[in-house]
C-alpha cells in the first residue's frame, strides 16, 4: 500500500471527504462485517447484484466478526454496563476485524476454515494505519438518513466498509475508535444492520455505469436527477386492457412529445398526492419549470411562498 | 373460510382498517411474492427471524411470481408503452399469484417442481373474494414511508401479503386492481422490493411478544414508546477500558436512579445532535417531561414556540 494512501486513523478527521474520487470508478468493493454472513450471501447471488459481480463491477467480501473473537467461545457480545435488557456488541472483535481487513488489499479475507493460529496479529491498544479514502460505516438507527443523494455520494468511493450492528446496540467505543460514518435506512429498528447493508449495496451499485441493462434506467428512477427528485408516475405494459382497464391512449399514440408531457404531469401529480414535501424541495432546487408549476397550481398546489 | 371473513376485493375500500385485530396476535404470517425467492430464503434462516419461525411465532411463505406466468417462457415483464428504458412487470402473473394464494388458507403454496397443470384455475377478468383483513402491500419507492409506527400497525395483522416490485416498475393496473397499501422503506431506489420486504418482516416481527429473548428489548429501541420516540444513547459492555477509553463511571456506580437519568439525558442529547426534528415530534406528542426540556435547554435547544 503506498504511503500516500494511508494516514493514522482518526475518526474525527473531517478532511476524509477530500479523498472522494471525482469520477465514478468503474468498480466498487464492499467489505461487510457481520455475525451472520448467510443473511447476505444468498441475497447477493441473484438478479442485478449477481450480474454486477459477474461483470466485475461489484465486489463484496463478507467477513464474519465472530472469527475475530479470540476467546474460546468466540464471544462477541456482553451485558450492558448499568443493566437493562439485551446484549451489546463488544468492541474488540469488531475493531480487530475491520482493522485487519482494511489494512490489507481489497478482496483479502481470512482463509475458510482457518484455525485461530491464522488470525493475523493485532494490537488491541493502538489503531493501525488505514486507507483514509475508505469510509467505515456503521449501520444503526441513530445514523444519518440514507437516501438517493447519499447513495450517489457513496458510489464515488472505490471501497467501503459496512459494519452491521447487532443485539441491542454496539459498544460506544466502536463508534469513537473505528467508525467514520453512521447510516440509517429509516426510522425503524432492525435486529441488525444486515438488511440495511443489502439495501445500501443495491442502491449504490445500480448507479454505477454498466450495471443496468440500459443507459437511462437509474437516471429516471424515483428521486433521481432525471425526475427532478420527484416520484415516478404510472407505467404500463401488455396487455392493452386488463380487467377492462386500458392503457392510457396517449401512451399508444406514438406522439413522443405528448408522451413526455403526460409522464411529467403524472410524476408531478403522484408526488403532489403522495409526497408534497418533495415538491417544496424540487422548487428550492430550481427543478420545476414554469409549466410544471402551472400544472401543479391547476391541481390545487400552493407553491412555497418564497418561490 | 367463513363468509364473514371475505368480501369482494375493492382496493379503494377505506373500511379495511376496521378489521385490524385489537390485540397483537401471537403469530404472524407473511406471503411474499417475488421473482427471486433466494434473495429472501437465506436471510430468513438466520438469527432472530429463524428463531421466531422455530418458535412458531413467524411464518413466511415465499411465492415465485414466475410460476404463475402461463406462457411458454414464463414472461413476467414487458416493454413500457410509450417507450423508455427498462422493463415493466406485467399485471397477470402478479395478480394471478396473489389472488390464488390469498384465496387459500395461510401456508398454502404451489407444490415444488409442479408442472403447469397443477396451477389452479384463475379468472383473468374477475377478482375473486379475498380476506379483507389481509393487507396486500406493494413495496415501491412511491409508497408511504415505513417507520416504527407503521411496523406497530402491521404487527396487529395475522396475515400480510408483500408484493416485491422489480424492473423499472410495475404495471399500474397491479396497483388499481390488487394492491391495498404501498410502502417505501426510504427515499432511495432498489432493484426490487425484496430487501425492503426483509426489513419490514424483521421490524414487524421483533415487536411480537416472545420474539426477543427478554421483555424490555423492543420497548427501548430507538423510536419506540419506551424512549419517547427518541434515539437510543450510548451503550457499553466489557472491557471497562478499550484504547484508554473507559466506561462512564455512572454506569458502574450501581446507583440505579443515576443510571436512568444519565441514559435519558444521553438519549435526549444524541437526538438533539443528530435528529433535532424528533424532539419537536416528541414535544408535540407530550413525551418530554419538564426535566427533559430543562436539560435540553441547558444544551442549547430552543423548544418549539407553542409548547
Amino acid at each position: 500500500m503506498a504511503q500516500s494512501d494511508v494516514l493514522e486513523h482518526r475518526p474525527d478527521d473531517e478532511s476524509d471527504n477530500a479523498c472522494i474520487q471525482e469520477e465514478a470508478p468503474r468498480t466498487i468493493h464492499f467489505d461487510v462485517f457481520t455475525l451472520f454472513p448467510p443473511m447476505l450471501s444468498g441475497a447477493l447471488s441473484e438478479s442485478i447484484l449477481a450480474r454486477a459481480q459477474k461483470k466485475g463491477i461489484l465486489h463484496v467480501t463478507l467477513h464474519n466478526i465472530r472469527d475475530y473473537a479470540t476467546d474460546r467461545h468466540h464471544t462477541c457480545d456482553g451485558y450492558p454496563y448499568g443493566g437493562g435488557g439485551g446484549m451489546v456488541m463488544r468492541p474488540e472483535p469488531v475493531v480487530r476485524a475491520v482493522e485487519t481487513v482494511l489494512s490489507r488489499p481489497q478482496g483479502w479475507r481470512l482463509p475458510d476454515g482457518g484455525d485461530r493460529s491464522e488470525l493475523p496479529a493485532w494490537n488491541a491498544d493502538e489503531s493501525p494505519l488505514l486507507p483514509r479514502s475508505t469510509p467505515t460505516i456503521l449501520l444503526t438507527p441513530q445514523g444519518r438518513r440514507f437516501d438517493q443523494g447519499v447513495a450517489a455520494e457513496l458510489s464515488m468511493h472505490g471501497r467501503l466498509a459496512l459494519v452491521c450492528g447487532r443485539y441491542e446496540g454496539v459498544d460506544e467505543r466502536i463508534r469513537t475508535q473505528l467508525i467514520t460514518d453512521e447510516l440509517s435506512i429509516g426510522d425503524f429498528v432492525l435486529s441488525g444492520g444486515e438488511f440495511a447493508a443489502l439495501a445500501i449495496i443495491d442502491a449504490v451499485t445500480r448507479m454505477l455505469p454498466g450495471v443496468l441493462g440500459h443507459e437511462s434506467g437509474a437516471m429516471y428512477d424515483s428521486f433521481s436527477d432525471g425526475l427532478s427528485g420527484l416520484l415516478e408516475g404510472p407505467q404500463y405494459t401488455r396487455p392493452t386492457a386488463f380487467r377492462e382497464e386500458a392503457v392510457p391512449e396517449v401512451l399508444v399514440s406514438g406522439h413522443h412529445a405528448n408522451v413526455e408531457q403526460w409522464r411529467r404531469e403524472q410524476s408531478l401529480l403522484r408526488t403532489l398526492q403522495r409526497r408534497p414535501e418533495l415538491l417544496v424541495q424540487a422548487t428550492e432546487a430550481g427543478h420545476l419549470t414554469k409549466e410544471d408549476r402551472q400544472f401543479l397550481s391547476s391541481r390545487g398546489w400552493e407553491a412555497p411562498i418564497d418561490s
